[in-house]
């Protein structure tokens, strides 16, 4: 089985788990699986797994699970930082936000039993290895909520003076740190020595994320772009320029594969990592509307 | 220790692994603090607790975390409703709700954050003993979220047609049956015979905020009244009367005491229920004005 493949069986089988059967309430059913396929890039269960089997993957199934919480938890926060309230995002992945497609209150719904579901399918495979599942829930939770995870994040947003470095480690770092830190987890490895490639993995995103609403048209993209300059938030395009923050996607990069521990798979993890680089750094369509925006 | 002194300990504690220290933002950390103190009548801790100290409570610690893991999912759920989008409520305990306190972006968060803070604090004493917490851990979540918890319970508000049956049990029952099996669980026994003994609570209560809905003015009740009636929301009131609902609620009760399971605090158990029984039971200053609402 390919590593997309696993990847969308694992999501899928969570999501079954949050569904049910029998008598309950079916729009809320049906947004669980409306807000988590079709997936976008699969990133952080892509990196979690990845780190998984160059470890060893000794017990897959803590690694399906691990991917796939990872993933619940980013798509949760996708649909809460879509509502009203947030960016009042009409389009995400080219179709509506469940906001507009099922209601406000289904969507703050959806968010919330998607976090909960994503602790709950780690729990259960607590028998296979107690030890490890209860140190990927304390990182998962960790990378997710107070103090320092994506909530707290988002919640830097709403203060009068911002901590840029822990706003960014929070905001996007701390799903990546986590990936790389439950793939090791999952295969019975130490999390430390997997910190620095998931914090620089969270960096390069955070400068390509920065990059394509910059650049991409809102088609492309498939959701609303500009949002960055438009709420005031701090961008490394408007800081660096268009080149300047390209040339600083590929430093971080190259200091991500450079800090990846020794393990049986290096080589081939440090293959995932170029590949994705290339998958970041964008090309520029559109670098005259970008530079009036930014 | 008594009882109450010892739930607001946990629970203060579970907060404050919440607000961590050092660069954090402060408006969410000082927000977290806010929808949980001062508490209400903390009463799913309380009856985990006792439950908990009827079975023995030969780990304390997992049940301390065990209760405050209930409130802290109990009290996101209270934010989360508050917004705009569900109850749209200003006031909650007696002061602004989270999101007039502070902002909906926060209140958001603040749910998001309490829900996971309650699986990272029962995740922490897993070294404890893995399999009890691994099992409070899945009880938990499968009463918060879907498919049968006060997630789906509020979900089935957004349904065409509600299965009242499932409605009742998962938005008011769910976590009372939770408070039970989890206690029976921190203190190592079973948790299938402590269903019953939840599920009346939970139905009790039930019937009791029906009645408190219809007879209380807000200042009494701390909140806006007359809700089930404006959002057109099924009521024992409506159904039963009040005089009707005043004895479903005591015949509940009663059965709930019958089906506490024999353990070796069996008669204390039964005497916090009677104590409960009381409490819950309204008296009723304004029944005209309730009766023209209803």
């Amino acid at each position: 089985m390919g590593l997309n493949t696993r990847i969308e069986a694992a999501i899928a089988a969570a999501i079954s788990v949050g569904q049910g059967s029998g008598a309950v309430p079916g729009r809320l059913a049906s947004a669980l699986d409306y807000a988590t396929a079709p997936g976008g890039a699969r990133i952080r269960p892509t990196i979690c797994m990845s780190v998984a089997m160059a470890c060893g993957d000794d017990k897959p199934r803590l690694t399906d699970a691990a991917a796939s919480a990872l993933e619940l938890i980013h798509c949760a926060s996708l649909v809460h930082d879509d509502l009203p309230c947030f960016d009042n995002a009409d389009v995400r992945r080219g179709k509506p936000t469940v906001h507009r497609a099922y209601s406000e209150p289904l969507a703050v719904l959806t968010g919330d039993s998607l976090i909960v579901l994503a602790f709950e399918i780690l729990a259960r495979e607590s028998g296979l290895a107690p030890d490890r599942v209860a140190q990927m829930i304390i990182t998962l939770a960790r990378r997710t909520g107070m103090p320092g995870g994506i909530c707290a994040g988002q919640a830097w947003e709403s203060e009068a003076e911002v901590n840029l470095s822990a706003y960014h480690q929070a905001k996007t770092g701390a799903l990546f740190t986590a990936a790389t830190q439950m793939g090791a987890l999952a295969a019975g490895q130490e999390p430390e020595p997997w910190f620095e490639l998931g914090a620089r993995i969270g960096e390069a995103f955070q400068v390509a994320d920065d990059l394509r609403d910059a650049l991409y048209d809102a088609e492309t993209l498939g959701k609303p772009v500009g949002q960055d300059h438009l709420h005031g938030r701090p961008n490394a395009v408007a800081q660096l320029g268009v080149q300047g923050a390209i040339s600083r996607l590929r430093d971080i990069l190259g200091g991500a594969i450079a800090s990846i521990p020794h393990c049986p798979g290096e080589a081939q993890l440090a293959e995932m990592v170029r590949a994705y680089a290339e998958r970041l750094t964008p090309v520029a369509p559109n670098i005259g509307a970008a530079q009036q925006r930014v």
